[in-house]
């Protein structure tokens, strides 16, 4: 497998632009208090299907040749790649299926079925969810889409970064959530040809630390099933993005649960917008971390806002 | 008393610009489609204190004289005003009370401390409000800052149409919700001299609609604590507000309870921003009467994001 470059993320912009957003970058006056940072916040909760995850899924299906895409795409998704899959399934007019754990929070499944993707549920571990997916794929001949150890993908999701990156200047730190490594192994692709200084760390969840523990342990580490709010977290790191990973992320922070809860109700209270818990972690680790980051000018991706309305974390 | 000019909005403007922010308009393609109009989205969701109130108040404390301001202020307040108010004053350094009925959510009488103001609680009706406030003035002598029958906050608040008609042209409508009518007062000023084609409409919860009953009595009739989740709107419609209403507002729609927790959790999903139950009330009556609006440009002022998150209407 090849890894993708930075000239593979600027192909991925022209080619998406159509079908996607350019998110807005939101500052909070409450947070740079806190912190004593200055917060830029890259609003990928306002994108198309609710997700930076639409980026890599746009770039995927409308990358396919015409006599492959009429097959139809196929992956597997604990929800926000599916749903960013089947929209770009439908944009292009083909069949999308998605093998989904039955854990799966109901908003993103119905999400999922709106955009006319077919839902395949299976149980809630890694490996379960490979062989669901193999099955689709042997029946219908669909091409799958993986989603985040995929050049396509990741060359999509470093889109975010490449925007974050050109509408704000003089950027000391990017941070984005890890969890199977798409979105910050194109986040490292962006900061390292667009702004070289800038120093690019990743915020992963305690419960689900598999990449802080790979990039200790200098080779990359599997696991299965782990549990944490952070429901789009729970992947393990690919081979692709842990290439990317071992060598271009600065530093990997983590954070307990309750920090993750508790950030995602700050943002929620004082920001007046709507993330998912994944989103928070980053935020979760800043605040955690205020002398880390004090004085420095801090790009932080909110990846996604589809939340079970009623079901939220502080209410359980 | 006086009405207020656009004139005076201008100069409203000017005063408090240093203190809000120039709010975002959002669009939104879901909403387009259940609608067939195009909606602007007018964000005061994101004003500073979290709702539109903070103009009003910013524009009648720093219009004060020294000597004057020294006394502090005080107000009676169901929340956002309460709010918007002891920012304003603590912005100038002078003191702020704020009646509040003891059933105003936790969360805005939290926030109005936290902006330093004292907080002083009544029973939940209109008559009890004002008493107590009476009583809080004679002791203290403080400058009586009202919610909305005031020159002052009506021309503050007009400030927020006439950003939405500076950035968007060609709105054939402005809605924005009914209470006391500061909001809408404003509205309607700006509206008619910067667009006077563009229909002012107005959206008022049925369970709380003295400004729909005294625009067909043609007097202005009031209402003793009416019931409904849009704990925003529950104020009657005051008299120089009327003096503005009955002659520039062309229409007011109303709206069931059912259809605003509705429309709330559309714009909560949908939009993934966080907008209190009064914000709802235009969209709701928007989605009720699609063929009132169908091919026009709307703009839509959503007018404040301060909820309780723990208690949320499809939760109770």
């Amino acid at each position: 497998m090849q890894l993708p470059a930075y000239e593979d993320v600027c192909r991925a912009h022209e080619r998406i632009a159509p079908w996607i957003h350019r998110t807005p970058v939101l500052t909070s006056a409450t947070f740079d208090a806190m912190t004593g940072a200055t917060l830029f916040f890259k609003c990928e909760n306002f994108q198309k299907a609710g997700a930076f995850k639409s980026r890599g899924a746009v770039n995927a299906v409308f990358g396919l040749e015409d006599a492959d895409a009429v097959r139809g795409v196929a992956t597997h998704s604990s929800g926000n790649h599916g749903m960013g899959l089947a929209r770009a399934a439908a944009c292009r007019g083909i069949d999308c299926t998605v093998v989904m754990p039955e854990t799966a929070p109901r908003a993103k499944v119905a999400a999922v079925r709106g955009y006319g993707g077919e839902v395949v549920f299976c149980t809630p571990t890694n490996t379960a969810r490979q062989q669901t997916l193999d099955h689709v794929v042997a029946e219908s001949g669909a091409n799958v889409v993986p989603p985040y150890d995929d050049a396509r993908v990741i060359a999509g999701q470093g889109t975010c970064a490449k925007e974050l990156l050109e509408d704000i200047e003089g950027l000391d730190v990017v941070i984005a959530p890890i969890g199977g490594g798409g979105l910050i192994g194109g986040t490292a692709l962006s900061c390292r040809a667009l702004s070289p200084h800038t120093q690019v760390l990743a915020a992963e969840p305690a419960n689900a630390d598999d990449a802080y523990r790979s990039l200790a342990a200098g080779k990359r580490l599997i696991e299965d099933a782990p549990d944490t709010i952070a429901d789009g977290l729970k992947a393990s790191l690919g081979e692709l993005n842990w290439g990317i990973v071992q060598h271009e992320v600065d530093e990997i922070l983590r954070a307990e649960e309750a920090a993750i809860v508790e950030a995602m109700h700050l943002i929620w209270q004082r920001m007046k917008i709507i993330v998912e818990p994944s989103c928070a972690v980053p935020l979760a680790t800043i605040l955690h971390h205020p002398e880390r980051f004090a004085g420095q000018r801090v790009g932080v991706i909110l990846t996604g806002g589809n939340v079970d309305l009623d079901r939220l974390p502080w209410s359980y």
